[in-house]
């Protein structure tokens, strides 16, 4: 059973009240979006990323993202450390493997991370098949070739392998804990025409996840997500320049009347994979 | 006795007429819209920070902001590198002692470039109380959670002990040399809903610090900044998504009207502290 | 003989229908509007960066853009392994000198790039005057001094030195393979307001050299940004701010009528040199 759209504005509105401070390790690209993002959403991002301080940053957030768009070896090993300092205070923490299978590091890198166990996993389908261990996993740089739901089934197998929620996201996005799959459907064309929303999404997961369980923190992410940006897209007569500017408006007044009539929730096609 | 408004128009005027370049060693996060607001106010920005070439810039730069916010040990050394060859050409530079406290890294980081003693020092209500050692100085993360009048005696203290002038900001700003206090009114209630604007405030100080001393740098700065929030602000019907653009263009095509009906300026509440 | 603009409009719809992947190893201020600009365009863009992995990326590429904006040494050891990959591929790569004269350690990271045979080079008045060896090459930090007609004859001597095809940018654009002068006329007063629009125009014509010869593509690289920033200008009638934003919607949307409309071919002022 999915979550309602009440249930899902419910996740909103607590995310609203209580602000919860979200770490942000993750690209150059995406920091800024990822960041307006958040406080859009209700949250309050920070982006410490030095080795010598993600350990102590760690013991004040409330839930963390590692995304390795921009990888190199000093932020690797800061993710680590963030992300097992977060395993160890049982607090919530998302992967976003970017462009994984692009390189061996990068594929190495995703693999490192996983064996952290992530709360949740956030990519589009080739990464999401590539760390599934599929071949043939096609992408163009961090761009997919695959339609998102041609990944749910190396999301589900994913999910049951790594004991991570996995949240594949695409024309549809899905969310699956290995068993169960919820779709959600919403968004609009011109997203992927503009850079870095896949990577602020896995942040507003990051943010659901400090106030919701796993599952339910990845479908309320995504629902909310998957509306600001159809709100956002029809706004954008004129191309996908100002998207990022109206997806952060989108987030900002979301309100149940406006969820209710920009995504809708299923229970995806767990089944026929 | 405050500067007036025509007082801090001539400033603006000033520095727009002399193009003064600013060199920002500063976070990934505000690069961009520090870069901008620079630009949009009439200032040339440079982004250096490899320990290479921080010395050799520092010779043409006219001012130097230095933002702690993405933090690193090389980037620290370079912070350290540029402020002491501004200190030794006696040129202006700028503090943005981000998140200071919210880790000892940081605070220590914080604490080393404020012995090099920085022209102005630039922060939010936590980050000051932190750095004049009060204890339980409150952020979360980046953010405040004490007003910035409650900053003020911190903000005196810090300001006598360290040499530096000290600007406190939030829903009203304050400078103050350690001894007058200078308050600024203006800005808007969006500007917390969009990342890195107070870096950018940052910057801006630091461009006006190289065309007048330093309490009326602080004190130009925030009121043409509190100044163009509030008309950006007011543009902003619909979330905070617009805001560093709009912002941007209030800079731009700020004038003394403007600036009088959009900020206020006032002798601060510096004796009941 | 330049090219016509049907001939221009061609290689944007090459390029649109292809999605080339061009990698991008540039500054933190220019990447998210060097990407939206990409993806506006219609190329696909990637921002990976660490030596462990550019050499394979470069296998995937189908062009490369090397900016120096934030030069560091570890990034700098990835651009010439990057370029190194390309060039053993035949495959074509663009070098923007940012700010290169202003220090030693830019002006010989330049140097090391140049001798790796950039397909391309772009760069303002300034940075082509110094990259040619000219004596009194002015910069202002990041932003040029002279003007971009005043730099044909460097760019001339530096085309027939390097092999790279030359363009100069500024009011008009020119482009050189040391022999013919294209020059480009559209822009906006307003582009040098914002920042990284050079950075971004570089990455875009990095985009056009997959799918054209080196001087077409800089000819048609300038032509589609030259057009598309003179339409974003004139939609900013407030000042700069949304500026990008309007760019990104002007490429997208770019029509044979809009760049005929706004933007200008013709045969430089080589001879008068």
């Amino acid at each position: 059973m999915p979550m309602t759209i009440d249930e899902v504005f419910a996740a909103l509105t607590d995310l609203r009240a209580r602000q919860r401070l979200v770490q942000n390790i993750t690209n150059f690209v995406s920091m800024s979006v990822s960041a307006n993002a958040l406080l859009a959403l209700g949250a309050s991002p920070a982006m410490v990323h030095a080795e010598e301080e993600v350990g102590d940053f760690a013991k004040l957030a409330d839930a963390l993202v590692v995304n390795i768009g921009t990888l190199s070896p000093a932020w690797l090993r800061a993710m680590k450390k963030a992300a097992e300092a977060m395993g160890e205070q049982q607090k919530p923490w998302v992967l976003d493997p970017v462009a994984t299978g692009a390189t061996p590091y990068r594929s190495e890198a995703a693999s490192t991370l996983l064996s952290l166990r992530p709360t949740i996993v956030r990519g589009n389908a080739s990464e999401i098949m590539s760390l599934a261990g599929e071949a043939g996993a096609l992408g163009k740089g961090v761009d997919s070739l695959a339609a998102s739901d041609q990944a749910i089934a190396a999301a589900k197998a994913l999910a049951r392998t790594s004991g991570s929620i996995v949240a594949v996201t695409g024309a549809t996005d899905y969310a699956t804990d290995g068993d169960e799959v919820i779709s959600v459907t919403g968004g609009h064309a011109l997203m992927p025409r503009s850079t870095a929303l896949g990577c602020a999404l896995s942040a507003c997961v990051a943010a659901f996840s400090a106030v919701r369980p796993p599952l339910e923190a990845a479908t309320a992410g995504l629902a909310v997500y998957a509306a600001a940006g159809r709100i956002a897209g029809e706004r954008c007569v004129n191309g996908p320049g100002h998207l990022p500017a109206e997806l952060c408006d989108a987030l900002f007044r979301m309100d149940k009347d406006l969820l209710a009539a920009h995504c809708g929730l299923g229970t995806g096609r767990g089944e026929e994979e």
